[in-house]
């Protein structure tokens, strides 16, 4: 067993690079050298056969949609129904954040039934799992940590969330920063309490090492998480978040000594002016290294809208270079989303995506818009409705409102502009 | 009766630049002498009497909705509620688009009931009623097009949308450009269509004059339509659009010569790496006249979504410049728009236009994401509610899904970031 990135740099083209190769209609040799160079990664668990998808430069922007249940909303045939949706919706891979209820359980069952890269964060279930025995926080051990994420690995997760820079020296720069809302990662909030609990550093950066060879072992990719991000516009772009970038990139070198494929994760909350001074400056610190973006979102005032201000920051983000998109939903900050939300929330995320491959320049993107403006001239809405991004929702909204003469729409009925304005 | 533009001119502070400069926490004689340079516009006919809303540089950027019937769907009381509905989620001008059933009669009625400055496409009534009446295109002559204008100015409608820009010279610029979908804007599309039957030049154009007057007399605002906007992301920035926008450019000088307040109208369907040139362009080949923009919509593909196209394209619109975000509703080339339509494009262009308000420095803008950061870290769930975009659905979605804990959500429940991420 070994790695993707190992066998990249033993000029080895895997089955895997092959398919990604295809999917991207590049060469499969020049998606090796991307692989082995590290700037794309292919996340896929050596224990678990599925289609791969090709994170990083050059690829297709992809989409993550996070499913799980929480300990409020624990249904776990729910979180199969919005795996279902994602996937359906044409989400790229999803990540079980389960914090409620049998987490490997369900986890298991997720896996079991994801055509596509699974992702978690093993952190969420080390922290139930010990508070529901009534354990408190500051009980858990760094064996702990290590065991749950060994466990991971060894069930077929294809990337894992772990926050490694979250430093005792980052943490400093949070408390002298000043923040309004300080840490807004769950992982990171509870890693830096643990931390702060034992005077103790981070586990995952301390002995890194130990988590590169269980990473290793099963070809599980390190999304290095942004535990830092902001969780407001006016924390954006502060010294923690960039301290911590620094840390990250630095492990994201060591992670590819090792043979260990690995992402880097970025914020957040952002004013829309700072998106791309961020990308380019993530890119940069850590050489490159695909990334993993979470939103940002481009103002703190639309709950039950988030969807759509994470599609603004996403576009912006994924046109100055992030490669891998984080599903936002509707739901966020009011509640666990439902099967509806994540469905919603994949679309937002692939309009962004696919509206900065355009500008990207990637394969084939703009011809399928291309294809949309004809098939409006030439009035085939069969063509329209099959090019559009989420077809049964284009074809209800049409077939909801009839035009007496079936070629135009009841917008604009007989002055259809497409009728008129054609000057041949 | 004069124009605020008049009035700004020497040296006047009318009521509505105080209300303006009021709204807006600017002084007076600074609205003022925006007002007198152009750089901004108070749509007010000063027939009406309504709070009216600055437009342009210094201002919040703001939003109209498109309402009015169609051929196909041609309910007057429909449009009354999405007036009231896109004025309660936030509208700060509606115009009406009604092209169907009795244009005069709707028109008056929205006018009595809205609130907000009204704006119209006389060229719609003119084609709509000569086509009732069984005439064709090519019967209307120059006199009906200046007749409706002077109706629409006598009732009081507060701006205008003129295709003044679509001259002969520019449609052979389409001609020869190879454009997917020639002209896609409705008002552009059959003047061009009229010009072609008659061999004329466009009589909003060669009798730019007659128009000023008319314009002059009601303080109607002459919002320069732009005819030629691409409808394809293929189509966008290309020769025919800049020429259009460089003949409106100084179309609007004569105007402010004459007296007469005076917007651009922008694209459009455009590339999201477009967007910025695109604003800094029309900023400067028309001396900073006020931009209204149509989207941009950043991809085609996404009918049934195109709500969050223009939001995307709207952000970075507002952010480079842009004063005014027209509304694109999710039905947007599907179908004539519902309320709800109405109400979700509205939300979602207030979302475009705050998130570039905090990047322009709008006065006040960043406090409300700052207030509602405190809320969150201080589990204020009625000042969440109430700093919210649109308070109504914020609320819904957080009472469908009920924590155990009343100050978490039941998104992250107990492992709540806020709860655990406090470095004090």
């Amino acid at each position: 067993m070994t790695t993707q990135l190992i066998y990249a740099q033993n000029k080895k083209i895997t089955a895997e690079m092959e398919l990604v190769a295809k999917d991207e209609g590049l060469a499969p040799e020049f998606v090796r050298q991307m692989v082995a160079d590290g700037t794309v990664v292919i996340p896929a668990n050596n224990g678990r056969s599925f289609h791969p998808v090709g994170i990083g430069q050059n690829m297709r922007t992809k989409t993550n949609a996070n499913l799980g249940t929480s300990a409020d909303e624990l249904s776990p045939d729910e979180e199969i129904l919005k795996l279902k949706a994602a996937v359906e919706a044409g989400a790229d891979a999803i990540m079980d954040l389960s914090t409620g209820g049998d987490i490997p359980a369900i986890r298991r069952e997720i896996i079991k039934n994801a055509a596509v890269p699974v992702g978690t964060v093993p952190m969420y279930q080390t922290a139930c799992e010990n508070m529901v025995q009534e354990k408190r926080l500051e009980d858990i051990s760094a064996e702990d940590f290590f065991s749950v994420i060994e466990q991971h690995g060894r069930e077929g997760v294809d990337f894992i969330t772990v926050h490694c820079g979250v430093t005792r020296e980052v943490i400093k720069r949070v408390e002298n920063e000043g923040r309004l809302l300080d840490i807004v990662s769950r992982g990171g909030a509870l890693l830096s309490k643990w931390m702060k609990y034992g005077g103790q550093e981070n586990p995952l950066y301390e002995q890194y090492d130990r988590l590169l060879e269980i990473a290793r072992e099963f070809d599980m990719t390190l999304s290095l998480g942004d535990g830092l991000r902001p969780g407001c516009l006016a924390d954006a772009t502060d010294r923690a978040q960039v301290q911590e970038t620094i840390i990250l990139g630095e492990l994201a070198e060591r992670a590819r000594k090792a043979g260990v494929q690995v992402m880097i994760e970025g914020p957040g909350h952002m004013p829309l002016d700072q998106i791309e001074a961020n990308i380019i400056l993530m890119k940069r610190l850590t050489h490159n290294t695909p990334f993993y973006v979470l939103g940002p979102l481009v103002t703190d005032i639309a709950p039950g809208y988030d969807h759509i201000t994470a599609a603004i920051g996403g576009a912006i983000a994924a046109r100055a270079g992030a490669d891998f998109l984080c599903v936002v939903t509707p739901a966020e900050h009011l509640r666990l989303p439902t099967v509806d939300d994540i469905r919603q929330g994949v679309i937002a995320a692939r309009i962004a995506a696919h509206s900065a491959d355009i500008c990207k320049g990637v394969k084939g993107a703009m011809d399928r818009d291309n294809k949309m403006a004809r098939a409006r001239k030439t009035f085939d809405w069969d063509t329209q409705i099959k090019t559009s991004i989420y077809p049964p929702h284009a074809a209800e909204v049409r077939a909801s409102s009839k035009p007496d003469d079936d070629s135009v729409c009841t917008m604009c009925s007989s002055l259809c502009a497409y009728k008129h304005g054609s000057v041949a």
